[in-house]
């Protein structure tokens, strides 16, 4: 009888959905965080290794796809809701991989694509938020950002570059913005692609290895690696003061390229489907409409 | 002997490449157009039937995707070149299937996708190509506008939207646009769908068939459809006018999806061939760079 009650567990733990990734990977925001405690090689959750990775972020694919396609044909009914996804990490963490490979997935013409770079003279003469104001999703479309508002808590903290009070006023700043987004629609997926140390020398070394991706490569990159320590108390610090109900982060574990992927298209998966989008009703007469079309000469 | 000779010149014809597609699909601009010769079904070079449709464009996929990293690498070393590909045609002609099955194979970091609707009141207190510059490509990255500002030429004409005179003067503004547009870097690359009356019909109907495109579909195609005659001569009269050597005018047969698909990565994989874009040399040294990083605690 026992080994029958041990087999019925098992069974109901099978069958049981696995814990959201949204809840594992969450950063609660209650407290100080502490990055050396996250494994930038676990996996938490999901496939095992890469061949099973590769197929099963295959499959979310498609319905990634049909999710977009609803999120954007509600907008053209008048729905306001959409998606913005703001990737931050380390050097070679993988933030132009993951718009390459799970970006790629869904249809271009509703994802609003932005990288962040050294602010320009014109954006540096307005206030941190304005840049990023001007690169938001519209209602029915995914964006993402490449880089962020959040690089300016952290190269900016790190190298010194406003002063300390000003930069102790941006997390709130920061907060309200995001508040605001969450208030008019905007779903904000904020991840951090959390490398490992020794995981950044091997991506930088294979850069230079090969000729075709020198221009990746800046020997600034080298200079803000030797950063490391300030860059992770930054990031620690990011991570615990703007993780809100309205505006979460999520810690992914990225040393490998075939779980990032699955584990930020399972998580744009989880939010979309929390928003169900749907198809909007035809706000027209579709028999009468057949009628016509049947009749024109 | 005949046998022979016709047998060499079989070969060399083999061999030989097939004339290119831009030079096939090209309006000439040296004197009117008439639509109704060129047929929408037509399949006037490469793959004949379906299923070498799709596999010859997916093979096309990767090498868009390599030249389109290489034009956006050139751009992290100053390179200026861009591309802008201008969708146009009728209601259901394919514009956002070729964004969706096209551009999807690109990565979409360097990609900016713009589609045009009717002006807002902010555009139209605008000259008609103010809307046009905002959404340009920068260097390095390739735009697609799904309609463009050939609509202040088309459904302007049609539904007598501007004065004759000032539409009059349009064709040589846009001229002058797009001639300002290629002196600066940019491979302007405009294609019109061409779609037969009865499958226009055929692919509403199928639109109305399906609650989940109901979206898609607006009684005032119909009302745009009874004016197909006036449509026509409108294209004909921008084909006509504004296909330049600075930015041709294509003309693709767009009946079969998956050859409208083929035609259009062909004709851009000849035109960012051309550009040759390659990938930007060191510009710092790389082996310092290499020891510095190993060198690293």
């Amino acid at each position: 009888m026992a080994t029958k009650a041990a087999k019925q567990e098992k069974k109901k733990r099978r069958d049981q959905p696995p814990p959201a990734l949204r809840e594992l990977l969450r950063i609660p925001g209650d407290g100080p965080v502490d990055l050396s405690s996250y494994d930038t090689r676990a996996i938490p959750s999901g496939p095992e290794d890469k061949a099973a990775g590769l197929a099963a972020t295959a499959r979310l694919a498609e319905r990634l796809a049909g999710l977009q396609d609803r999120l954007y044909a509600a907008s053209t009914a008048g729905g306001t809701r959409r998606l913005l996804l703001v990737l931050q990490g380390m050097d070679t963490s993988g933030k132009g991989g993951t718009v390459k490979h799970v970006i790629g997935h869904f249809n271009p013409a509703g994802c609003r694509v932005r990288a962040f770079k050294t602010p320009t003279a014109e954006e540096r003469s307005h206030p941190f938020l304005w840049r990023v104001r001007r690169a938001l999703p519209e209602p029915g479309e995914i964006g993402i950002f490449d880089r962020s508002h959040y690089e300016d808590v952290l190269i900016t903290r790190v190298r010194e570059l406003v002063p300390r009070r000003d930069l102790g006023r941006r997390y709130g700043q920061i907060n309200l913005f995001e508040q605001s987004l969450a208030d008019t629609g905007t779903t904000v997926v904020k991840v951090f692609l959390h490398i490992g140390y020794e995981e950044q020398r091997a991506r930088l070394l294979a850069r230079l290895d090969n000729p075709d991706k020198h221009w990746k490569f800046s020997p600034a990159d080298i200079a803000d690696r030797a950063l490391w320590p300030a860059y992770r108390e930054a990031y620690e610090l990011a991570l615990e003061r703007c993780s809100t109900d309205a505006a979460p982060w999520y810690v992914v574990p990225a040393d490998r390229k075939w779980y990032r992927n699955w584990v930020i298209s399972t998580l744009l998966l989880e939010h979309l489907e929390a928003l169900d989008p749907a198809y909007p009703k035809a706000g027209f007469d579709v028999e009468g409409a057949r009628d016509k079309l049947l009749r024109m000469p």
